[in-house]
């Protein structure tokens, strides 16, 4: 199949490299013309250009932009389209997405690959990031079965585990094991840097390890991503915040009444959780 | 020199083990007969009792035992000591111990060995587990210049980094870095189940990944171990808890308020923040 690919990031370079080793012809479009030479070099595309003119006779195309870039993107991208183009997203957000672009397109299915490293760009892109990794589609009621056929037929083969649901469902899940995390995790570095006494925080810094390191982690990582994920998945997101809020009152009122019995079995019950999470 | 361990679990088994490498005579005493002949099977100690009785020769002591049982296991040590016999201990929280283990034996030195496994007990005993971990002296103005002096030459050529401070800022920098993050994961996990939309959790157990596993991790622990910070370490606990909950309360405030600028600048101190940090 003739496929395109327009934004070539770690994502879109990766379906790239995986697509192409699968026998598809790949098309990729970029705005920096260094991307388009350097995605070509890598093998990530057959072709490339700095203009969407080039998308005029795919089958199917991944919009692998960021978020913010996306409408514009589309707007643009339609008059060059075949009217059975099939178009589909790899955002991490959903709702918005679907209610922006699937008036713009009537044969686009939502799309979202739950895959990265902690570097990103095309040098950064890998032919196996996909494998093993679930990948989330989010077709409406009014998405073509024909549409979604395609999509699938084209990422089962990179290995992925496939999961349908609604973009609600999807921003409301998301919100929990992804950008929940991301806020919880940076407020646990604001408050640690904002220790006062200079010995206690130069200690913090001497004796941080594991634990520290693993809880602070995605709060420490691109800030632009943690807007983004805040910006367009608002409502998810304040609605896990506050069910989050509650849980912490909960456990600082156990601690501040010495009530060590309820805060044993609130860790009893997260330990046996989180194994059970992890699990599933 | 003639060393003892109170405590053979993974602890006490490790120092054993490194101590013995380094060519002293390491003595243990367990609650437990099997926890004794496995220390001797292990090579963790040259020899081994139930007795505290067998610690009537030594020239140092490693207390291991639980916080919880600090207290009564030096009441009933004390008895059978010489009087330059240096004690010290190796409990994660330091205000406590010192103020409960000093008054009772005057060649007392607070410690803490800042390392650990997923795995606990004598089976999980490590030679170099030590190497490269922080240890933290708690020495106060009473406290022996000898006894000091004595720790500092057996756990240095463990090549551990020693540092010391006063307890009371050793239990403020470790609610930072080590009790806080318990249990803000915690309040995370069960943030997470609590989602009362079967679909959605379902979906966020199938597409937790590395974020949530490594957010979530030191949340789902030993659960005792949870409430024994919290009890011997209530009022840094607290502390941090309350700094915590101010700072998340911004970040809840910048997202309902859909104020980016701020979000970003917020998420941009924490990146800076956290390189910094890991590197301290």
């Amino acid at each position: 199949m003739k496929i395109g690919i327009i934004g070539l990031g770690l994502i879109g370079g990766s379906l790239g490299l995986g697509l192409r080793s699968l026998g598809h012809t790949v098309l990729g479009v970029s705005r920096q013309a260094q991307t388009c030479q350097r995605a070509i070099a890598r093998g990530a595309v057959d072709d490339a250009s700095v203009s969407l003119a080039l998308m005029q006779t795919v089958d199917a195309i991944f919009l692998c932009t960021p978020l913010a870039a996306m409408e514009a993107t589309v707007v643009e991208l339609v008059p060059y389209l075949a009217t059975d183009t099939v178009l589909t997203d790899v955002g991490s957000v959903k709702g918005w997405v679907v209610e922006t672009i699937a008036p713009l397109w009537s044969n686009f299915v939502g799309g979202h690959p739950m895959a990265g490293t902690a570097e990103s760009g095309i040098e950064a892109a890998q032919q196996d990031l996909f494998i093993n990794a679930a990948y989330v589609l989010t077709p409406t009621d009014a998405t073509p079965a024909r549409a979604i056929q395609l999509i699938e037929d084209l990422v089962r083969p990179l290995q992925t585990r496939l999961y349908h649901c609604t973009p609600n469902d999807h921003d409301r899940a998301v919100a929990w094991i992804s950008h929940l995390p991301v806020m919880t995790s940076a407020s646990l570095i604001a408050a640690c840097i904002g220790e006062a006494d200079p010995a206690v925080l130069g200690l913090a810094y001497a004796l941080a390890s594991s634990g520290f390191r693993d809880t602070s982690r995605v709060g420490g990582g691109n800030p632009e991503l943690g807007v983004m994920m805040a910006r367009y998945n608002q409502a998810a997101l304040t609605r896990s915040l506050h069910a989050y809020r509650n849980h912490l009152n909960q456990i600082i009122t156990q601690i501040e009444q010495a009530d060590w019995q309820s805060l044993e079995t609130s860790l009893i019950e997260t330990q046996q959780a989180r194994s059970e999470f992890l699990e599933g």
